[in-house]
């Protein structure tokens, strides 16, 4: 396998179209609340012009020839490359003037990870918001579509890259045309999309906000338009709202697939789900109890909250309708551990994911007993089928890795000087693309006084757990870039 | 197989009779001491006569039938009984009246933790003290000898409890005459602890001060004398001997053997030493620079501490030299990272242990080449020797445990209401056996201060760690009660 860099950037130039195309979808927001709109069309005529000349440079036939190794590079470089352009109208507006702060703001975004350094999001020009929505919702499209179909578009096994995207799992394969299943999927994600902005304008969220949260929670992105985040409305329905968008957001779409055509069997006999909602739910029970205990606020607020913040970190979104962290200072080591889960394989939540935890619990329970019985063969089931020795092989490694660079990070992190709870909560939180920490980056903070190290530091982990680890650690082994 | 429940008995009743004899050690010396001697007889007589009655209730013919889940039995509930007959001199004596407390500070021993309740050390009769580092020199004897001598005396394979302690590692077996290297190791050991007295004694420490660190270090365990740890003596001499002898405490006890031969090349060939000494290296070498940007003390001194701390740490020891925890917030982060690492396998220090990690970070490295080359085999070797995937395996489903009670430990511990850093550091501390942590339990404080709730499940964390997670879980299976 040789890499055909042409092809990987003809396709690299096709996306950054499409990134333009989104830009300009700012100019006329910006025209009719009567904010500055140059911005927004130069830095799309220029996204368009790199995709333009990219697309010139690369080389449109041999997308035919692409192999897995492209496809690994397409992921890592796509990501990046978008994330560079990306910070084009933060900085042609001069709302965020320094790169570095402008880069980790739209990575954070591209990522759906959801940590901001602004620090009075209000102030800032609606049409710029928008556009900082609109990198969750274009991110959360790329980890659903990329995956399942514009790779074997262009010619790649689509389970290829769904395995470095997601190593070995693939609960319902529907293998045959998976173009049309990445269509159905993408019209799920739309389409709770547009549900979720109809309900939250009925609930009383203006039109504007409506649009922008809802883009955010189904890329469990978590970027708001309010600097107190969803506590700025006061509305239980608004809350139990989010919270049902959020929980589908970390759901593995082919299962709201089945859902919609009303197979619920299907749903209900994968236990992916269904270890997600216990999970969700006995988490929600322990903080609801702890939470109560502590006759901050009523009975119901408690349980909103509790309820709340929990689908927030699970599945990844970042969202905050409380400062959870001044709770009690035990609750932060709950939420620590929250961050750690992740939501479903297949859906737009970042972490470990459930179906890695299902897998490993369930295979380290049956450890003890080959233990016992040495000679026995003792294999790991998943959904009544048995997982090959591979692909539990494969994803111990990953969380191996996924430790290895948590601490690592931990590591490199420390060396900014920030406080053991802000480095635990910054790093955790930027690997698993969940958004606010704990500390001096908690939910009623943001990340604008780490230092330009710090951030640069946790942009890389952000794109590394985007996308899984493996591509990007890829890219690092000399086996990769050698030619055969 | 079937549980041999009165064999199991029978070896339980030796193994407290041995404790008895101990306990009469401190006898002669409360005498000595011009202290209250009673206790410790009345203690060891009635430990002793709990072993006679175990032994008369039990059946010593059976102890030639014993098989591999008796091993098991035998490892886990010979701790917990040696722990609970190990409260008595502080009960007894009335040093410490809480049986909570008492058994924490027990099993603190046994396992070589070093975790202390005690607020006030100096205030104690020197006997009690004295029994209080012996608990731990006979945890770490049983360590190493119960693996690879005791049982294997009893008629059970050596190399299948040594499974036990110390899943799939056996770098090198010296398998025919396993009693025989039993012996010597024990020798080594007994040999260390000596030449450490007498070190310590020409250093300027007293005789009694001497001979108590000497045991606690050997043990890996880190009971002090003195309040103040290590840090009451303000000798580089002291400091960099007992570094050394933490060190070879922390190193496999057969790769000292060898060194002790001259076989200099067995020593350097093999990996977990290298890489136990790399480690150590690079982590002193990172908080030495953190330290001398610092500017609290001279260099040699920021030298001295660096190296002491990162030492006792990673050899799961816990003395200090200086409260670490106040030199910089970013640096506790470092020191919690070290933490997980663990000292060599096959010596008395606990945590996961090095060749653990290198077996598994070269895993997951190779992870990244299998993924490129999918049908290529690509097994991990240690010691240039291919590792079966079945250890590689049970060592990752080991990680996974670890980490799960872990967490589990964390989520339990934050009940207790202490603040993030406190509960990170008791949870990790405790399950590594390493001795203090951060926050109200870092080196300066204690366990005190924990709830009784808190010190019963960090007692459960440290006796888990201690006998490698599997012993403990495995009793909690229900096929292990089983009757074929």
């Amino acid at each position: 396998m040789n890499l055909n860099f042409r092809a990987v950037i003809f396709i690299l130039g096709t996306l950054l179209l499409f990134n333009g195309l989104f830009m300009f979808l700012c100019v006329p927001l910006a025209l009719s609340y009567g904010e500055y709109w140059l911005p927004y069309l130069f830095s799309g005529a220029f996204t368009m012009l790199g995709g333009a000349i990219f697309r010139a440079v690369g080389h449109s036939q041999r997308t035919n020839e692409l192999n897995k190794k492209d496809g690994f590079l397409i992921v890592a470089s796509g990501w990046l490359v978008m994330s560079l352009f990306g910070t084009l109208p933060y900085l042609v507006s001069g709302a965020i003037p320094s790169f570095t702060d402008a880069f980790f703001e739209t990575i954070s975004g591209y990522t759906t990870t959801g940590a901001s350094i602004l620090t009075d999001i209000e102030s800032l020009p609606k049409a710029l918001l928008f556009w900082r929505s609109l990198t969750q919702w274009i991110g959360g499209m790329g980890i659903i579509v990329l995956a399942v179909a514009i790779l074997p578009f262009l010619g790649i096994g689509g389970m290829q890259l769904f395995g470095a995207e997601a190593p070995g799992i693939s609960p319902d394969k529907m293998k045959p045309r998976i173009k049309e299943t990445a269509k159905r999927l993408w019209i799920i994600y739309l389409g709770l999309t547009l549900l979720e902005s109809v309900l939250l304008y009925a609930g009383g969220m203006e039109y504007f906000d409506a649009i922008n949260h809802s883009l955010t929670t189904m890329a469990t992105g978590g970027f708001s338009t309010k600097q107190a985040s969803i506590g700025y409305w006061d509305s239980p329905f608004i809350h139990y709202t989010i919270t049902v968008f959020m929980f589908l957001a970390g759901t593995n779409f082919t299962i709201t697939y089945f859902a919609l055509k009303g197979n619920f069997r299907k749903v209900w006999s994968n236990e992916e789900f269904r270890n997600y909602l216990i999970v969700t739910l006995l988490a929600v029970a322990l903080v609801f109890l702890a939470v109560i205990s502590l006759h901050v606020s009523t009975t119901e607020k408690s349980f909103r909250d509790a309820l709340f913040q929990v689908v927030s970190i699970i599945t990844t979104t970042g969202y905050a309708t409380y400062d959870y962290t001044m709770w009690a200072p035990s609750l932060v080591v709950l939420f620590f551990i929250f961050m750690f889960i992740g939501g479903s394989a297949g859906s737009t939540s970042g972490g470990i994911k459930i179906v890695r935890h299902t897998l490993l619990l369930k295979n380290s329970i049956l450890e003890i007993r080959r233990q016992l019985h040495p000679s026995a063969v003792i294999p790991v089931r998943l959904n009544r089928k048995v997982v090959s020795p591979e692909i539990t092989y494969n994803i111990l490694a990953f969380i191996m890795l996924y430790l290895s660079v948590f601490f690592t990070g931990l590591i490199l992190f420390s060396f900014t000087g920030e406080d053991f709870q802000t480095t635990l909560g910054a790093v955790v939180t930027a690997l698993g693309n969940i958004g606010p920490g704990f500390g001096d980056v908690g939910p009623s903070e943001n990340f604008s006084g780490i230092s330009a190290y710090g951030k640069w530091l946790l942009s890389g982990l952000m794109i590394m757990g985007r996308l899984e680890l493996f591509t990007i650690l890829m890219l690092f082994s000399p086996s990769f870039w050698k030619k055969y």
